[in-house]
């Protein structure tokens, strides 16, 4: 609390929302017997819940979830969206809160549950945040993207006017349960783009996680983490590293955060990548790989980073399926574009996050047009070596 | 912060978010000399601002904010938004977002200056708090209700589906600045409807503001609060009662609030008189007043209140011209549509606070149709006498 105190002209408002949520590996999320789901909420007679699935989770899995809630005795209404990147939109989410409202849930005991993968868990926070002001909800991730990321923080948000997440909240979820056993049926390009975040991390801050990918990522990608050696402690580290780096910082006050490697020159390449017909698409995970390796070539422009590293994080980005070059970062007026945005997001400032060997990073506020321009030819060279 | 910390399984998220602003009387707060508004956010060469105003005001006060950011400036881009109850609404916020986006303000350092009455504070408020997940807004509320009321929580909020306030969040502005030279120009309706939110607050928790009220309501009313003995003493007693409630309680994780009190059967017959022709158009201040008298003669007809209480309450509210009796408040079946949605909005429980005496108050929860039969019947009766 403030010391503050009022005067006869200025009165002061004091005080702090505490902010507590879980983050728990739970397998088999909606086998009838595993009750972690129903741990938040009124339970019994008349006990409701609305469930909001993805649309392509939801072929593959919503028979066994609908037998979970029946087992369970809770009558439970069902919305689906198909939430693509394209749908994450301001007509998605309007679709959404009148379906909420059509339900009618209770304010506080009756949760809704997200299931499905970030864009579908992004447009359930917002929406979970607006309705009444904020209702509850829980997150169930079904994308590797989901369980490394999108689970951990409180960020939730649409795209608008052709910018990514440019509208959305900090809202916390209840809690959020990842299980794994859905990767199993996630696409082989998912997994990648899962993968891409992971690296990320691991060249910011955690070497181990680093050497672990570098050694073991075809196979994980390959496995799709099933029956996979390291997958866990991939997964662990993941969200630890994570949860580390969000936790102090949860609502961004400060706006030095080394988890935005990545997402410096990215958010305008991946919007666009999706409706440009003359390159190829880009998944989150992919468009924050090319960024992790374009922000690595500037720190070895610069004289930070050896040519060893950045030859080691192409080699294990490639050994994922993860894309290290694109049209889009071979064309310096597009990452400026993009950079310039960024430094809006930045409050004027770069803080851009740049490694200084794989597992340490500083940030750099001096980035110029010519060192873009240079980098971006160097993109082009490594990849063709 | 809490205690719990991670296991194999389960990791923990814990943290707070500060809130701190303050709300200032500021007498001619456009007066070029006063540089209250410009204490947050860059100045200097290049600095900016977006006004957002609503579209009364703007006709009676826009050349003159006009020349303040001109004298002081500041590039100051402007927003005209038409911001009645029945604007308050999906279409409203999307074209506030665009227009936000088009001029595309910092992060940080370029607050939204919103200057209206509620409803414009309301929209504004969610629109800051979803762009980029947050920008800093400034209130400069115009109205009485706007003084004593919108400035001083952190709720925003449009109406959707026929609901008030369905969609919002809780916003925190950087501080709220209260400039009485604005009411001199505002319509007495409105006066009266800043009284009526006074009336309420003096009756649940303040009997020497009652006490004033009923005997300088009169006159506050008609001078418009201009150049009138205790006019100061009624706005900081307002300010300093509403900031107590709400301090500790600014999620509303506690459904039980005094301040609800005139909120629990006004929101279904505001927002609905203003679309049917056959009944008296409603404010805000006038539905809450209804709904006061209302749930006074609950109390009344529960043996709490006496008599000579309720009468002194519908004098006062007569003395500065606030409605005690209205069709749809004799109409049980709507009384117990709108409470029915207030329980939805209360999770599951009625927690409606009724005075015992003027001044003290309590929560019931165990209101029958036929208790609000009878109390419908007695607000006629009590009218006609």
């Amino acid at each position: 609390m403030s010391n503050l105190s009022d005067t006869k002209n200025i009165f002061f408002l004091n005080t702090e929302l505490p902010v507590n949520f879980s983050i728990e590996l739970s397998n088999d999320i909606f086998n009838p017997n595993n009750k972690d789901l129903l741990s938040y909420g009124v339970l019994g007679l008349n006990a409701r819940r609305i469930l909001i699935i993805d649309l392509k989770v939801s072929r593959l899995y919503l028979d066994y979830i609908k037998k979970y809630f029946k087992a369970n005795n809770i009558n439970c209404s069902v919305v689906i969206i198909d939430a693509t990147e394209q749908n994450k939109n301001i007509e998605t989410l309007l679709y959404l809160l009148g379906e909420i409202e059509s339900i009618g849930p209770n304010r506080k005991n009756e949760p809704l549950i997200a299931v499905g993968g970030g864009a579908l868990l992004d447009i359930v926070g917002m929406a979970a945040g607006m309705y009444r002001r904020g209702i509850p909800y829980i997150k169930v991730p079904t994308t590797l993207l989901g369980i490394v990321d999108a689970s951990i923080g409180v960020k939730t948000g649409i795209n608008f006017k052709d910018r990514r997440n440019r509208l959305g909240s900090y809202y916390p979820p209840i809690s959020a349960y990842l299980d794994k056993t859905f990767l199993k049926t996630l696409d082989l390009i998912e997994i990648s783009s899962g993968l891409g975040e992971i690296l990320k991390l691991a060249i910011i801050k955690d070497l181990d996680l680093f050497k672990i990918l570098s050694k073991h990522g075809r196979d994980l990608y390959n496995k799709k983490f099933i029956d996979c050696i390291y997958a866990d402690e991939v997964i662990s580290r993941s969200i630890r590293g994570m949860r580390d780096e969000l936790q102090d910082n949860l609502w961004e006050k400060n706006l030095k955060r080394y988890v935005d490697f990545g997402h410096s020159f990215s958010p305008i390449p991946e919007l666009r990548s999706l409706k440009d017909k003359n390159v190829p698409t880009l998944t989150h995970g992919q468009a924050v790989t090319l960024d992790v390796i374009f922000s690595s070539i500037i720190s070895l422009y610069r004289g930070m980073l050896s040519k060893t590293d950045v030859l080691k994080i192409v080699k294990t980005a490639r050994s994922m399926n993860l894309p290290t070059n694109h049209p889009y970062f071979n064309n310096p007026d597009i990452l400026m574009e993009a950079l310039n945005d960024t430094i809006k997001h930045r409050n004027g400032d770069q803080n851009l996050p740049i490694p200084t060997s794989i597992g340490k990073s500083i940030f750099i506020n001096d980035l110029t047009f010519e060192d873009v321009q240079a980098a971006s030819m160097m993109m082009k060279e490594i990849n063709n070596e």
